[in-house]
């Protein structure tokens, strides 16, 4: 008997696009105020839309946050249906004449993910005790007919609307491949325990956070990327250091840059970027 | 009976932004006398009232720093009631006319943070002696009486107002989670242990520096910043010197960037800019 | 009797240049319209007939894709004869006035390489049979013979038409060589049972993606340059999640920045760039 | 009886900045005669008497070295009595006409380093011998007497002119807290005898290089900054060849950028930058 | 006995300098014809008499090359007799009208050396067994006879002019100082043995690529650099994917950036920047 495929299964849903801008200040001073109303009045009028979720089956939506510190000024989250449409959306903003004030610092590709280590385990085990040969069109067959049930089942949280609070913080995140320390060698039944006791701690948090996680491998240069939303940031903190000393996080976890924004409803991107009276 | 948590409570108080900016000489030499004093006069308008810590309860404040070298000029420290109220500050400076020479160059988001090793240890065992299951209603509680009551008690401390030495360092760091020697792997014990050694030799230049520790897990791109306030800046090298021995920093400590200011009060940030007389 | 080359044999085919751009919408949008017509009118007489493969033994070809994220806007793919001819259309690009919107990112250089794991053990087994002194006039020729014969076999996949699919996926990748876990210093047999084992989970994929592997020892940063080819870009995610459980990617994989991006047809270049109906 | 401190005694002198600039040639080139030779004459009256050293206890000295390569044009070494003069010299440099063609590309801030391995083993030996609690106040005054005596001792070597030899090699580097490899937890007199092998191989080199060792921890990115001046740049090759073996680099050393200058007197810089007849 | 030295003698040649240029085409197209011809007249006039190398023992000599990538579009290779006159020549190069359009990206700063493992042991053998103490003031004089003996014999090798060929592959490197894995302190012994292996390959493509070795140590960020030059550029990728498999590679080499250029003769300088024919 071949041995059971080392992977979990995964259900995707939407495509997800973080832009972290700088905003050119000194360019916009230098614009005249017809200039910046005409420019404002313009992407408002994109994007307005755009932050209500359009639910039929999937919530095309985007939304913006002022970012904290040198890492940018606005970052715009956009939840898709396709990675067309993200690109989409990416050049819509560009070509506007707002878009001339926005200088691109960072940006994150990736896909709403849902990984499915219980019902994999079982599933796999179910086949190999039928005799089926994992990659064998049977095998497929049957692996298909799982996730598409699943897909339906879950499909709230694989096509998640951007949740409505105050707090943004997103971080990118890599299993770690060290010389000893290796999650990509680590048996599936260890894996799977390590990620429920990681779950569990996202749990504790659950009537504070909320979570999307996302996965990116082949999209974008590390594994995953975790969106937490939050009416206080204070729980950003405390989550994630809990989180660090369970096994997953503690051996496994390497973490990218932290981004942190306060939600900037579209109607009020005009007055955030009022200049001062002296002007 | 459960694990007792691994992670000491901590208790939170100030949100702290640093900011680095370069400052655009060649514009600032471009621009016409009229235009500089009137830039300066709106800053430190906006600034001087900051400079001064308002006590009710939470000191929200900024300084100013001379940076030295490249990586910036100018350095903003900013100690708020919320990140909130940060983003607005961050954005009343950029929207100035003064904001549009700054360039930013780094920048580091956290709260100020106080790690309480000692009695989380002894409050874990009196619930386990009691019987009180970990993370249950009655645990929760128990604990949050005792943040809310410690809280209280270091409330000078979580929320302090920016001492008034002539010179800053920061940096950021993190623990060490290394193939082999990894902090969050040490038992609770161990590292309560050796974080006491490492307060020990704080505390033998209680005199001559001030600290400020803040956390940034889940905030920025290193676990904690650090602060320290002295009127002789040969003491940042003596105290880090003497603190890489420890053990707690010898085997777990990461490093990152380091700042060094000079105190520029608000009134003298005009004086600072003049250009020379050549011009 | 000395020892084997340790290193499989490698037929060379197209070379080949990856080219990321930002594209200067603020300029962009600066510029009259009769200057953004004539820009690209001659950047589409340049780029048009290369989209198209020229087939004749060689398909000498270019294709562009809108990017997505802040690596860049656009993204060249070039397959040529000669780096000189790459060298070539790299210039001819810049020197147009469309190139003066072009703000160079990322490129890669590498050539489409096919290693012979395979066929090379079993060459050098036979040579030493006979008593072939490795790197001898006679066991060179015998070498050259055989990757001659290999490379008429192969022509088709050492000089590839670009796939049409409407995404690619691209990235550089290393095989480690860290203290302990080196892949120069494994066997050749070993390798090479990796390679087939890596080569199945490819195979898997077969009816979805389309690879082409092209090597950059010499020639780049890293040792390898991967580019996936699908209709569907989940596939991308999926296949290099599969891969990252066997033996050759979990412990000797590393792995660069990934670039996605979103097939723009010459023709359709124009349409892309236009700017908003406000401006 | 505590143990003795693992950190040498050490003795600190001058205040040391390096500043690397890129020269902005294209504006340099743009601005008129008028405006070059005021701007020229402007800085040579700033830093021509800097350039000889004030020989009042204390050398404040500034000097000026065409760098090799694109890491910058001009480099300007500064030793100075304290941190607050280095800001002072920066921003006096920036706000000159001249100083709108620099653009700070690095930058290094030490201060001159003695480090007493040998003297403070035996102190820390004397003072165990007389049963003096490390830290105690009687320890402390023993302490600071032996160090008011070696810097008196020592203070041409603490306080140093700049030397005047033809070339400079700049370099900062640390000392490795590996996971195996820690020059931290290495008892104290394992790490004098290294120290004292590798001050070896610099003597031999006495004729032909001076060394300027200063300390950054606390200060810099780096732990350590090294300045060698010669007349020959092949020695600095050969020195740090040469001690490249030795167990104190071989082991733990971790070295930065280097930088390498060619002196430029204040009086040569118009000459210097003088544009191509062309102009 | 003392131990004799760990390091070979090296013999060192002609100094290094490579320069990376992106060049500015939106300037290059701003200017007029008249701006751009006297430009070019001016730099080739420059440049050309250059290209040729002056052979009066040494061949001062530069060369141009148009770069592949985004890393520039064109790399400056310069051999001179000093530091100095590297210093000079890129402030000649800058200084003219067509130095505006020049924006530095990459530089490395090298001398071409010989390293005398297998003469440097036999010396120092016999040395010690005429009872000679290393660095005495006898064994000095015998060494630095020796190196001024050897210097002579391979004068053409350390002093090379800069081969003709139509590709140039430019990189640097250095040894691994890992924890377990560390060259320095490779017994010298073995280290020959290795870099004699190491030699053999090279010796292998005598015919198709010439080899230029320069030592950076306390030069530049690496420790060597490595010029390879051919006209065939596939020999590139051959030559250094077999020598990763050799052990002083596959377990001591780490490599920087890589650079490859097409040769471009100054007298081509011009049309290689002509404009398209649209401008």
């Amino acid at each position: 008997m071949p041995e059971t495929p080392p992977h979990p299964l995964t259900l995707d849903g939407s495509s997800v696009l973080h832009q972290m801008f700088r905003f050119d200040w000194p360019a916009w001073r230098r614009a005249g105020t017809a200039d910046r109303e005409r420019a404002l009045s313009e992407v408002t009028a994109l994007l307005g839309p755009l932050e209500k979720a359009s639910e039929q089956g999937h919530p095309n939506q985007s939304a913006v946050f002022a970012l904290l510190g040198h890492k940018g000024d606005l970052l715009f989250v956009h939840y898709r249906d396709t990675i067309e449409n993200l690109a989409r959306i990416e050049r819509d903003i560009a070509r506007t004449e707002f878009g001339a004030y926005l200088q691109p610092q960072h940006s994150y590709l990736s896909i709403v993910e849902l990984g499915l280590y219980e019902s994999s385990s079982k599933l796999y085990a179910q086949l190999a005790s039928e005799g089926i040969e994992p990659y064998s069109d049977q095998w497929r067959q049957r692996v298909e007919e799982t996730i598409a049930r699943q897909s339906a089942a879950m499909s709230s949280r694989l096509y998640p609307a951007i949740p409505e609070t105050k707090y943004l913080c997103f971080y990118p995140m890599d299993k770690k491949r060290g010389e000893h320390v290796n999650w990509y060698t680590v048996p599936m039944a260890n894996r799977a325990r390590m990620m429920q006791d990681h779950g569990l701690i996202g749990r504790r948090f659950a009537g504070t956070v909320k979570q999307v996680i996302s996965g990116s491998i082949g999209l974008d240069d590390w594994e995953w990327g975790v969106d937490l939303y939050a009416d206080n940031p204070g729980v950003f903190k405390q989550l994630i250091y809990e989180m660090r000393f369970d096994e997953a996080s503690a051996l496994y976890g390497l973490f990218g840059a932290f981004f942190v924004g306060v939600r900037l409803p579209v109607a009020d991107v005009g007055n955030w970027l009022a200049l001062s009276r002296n002007s």
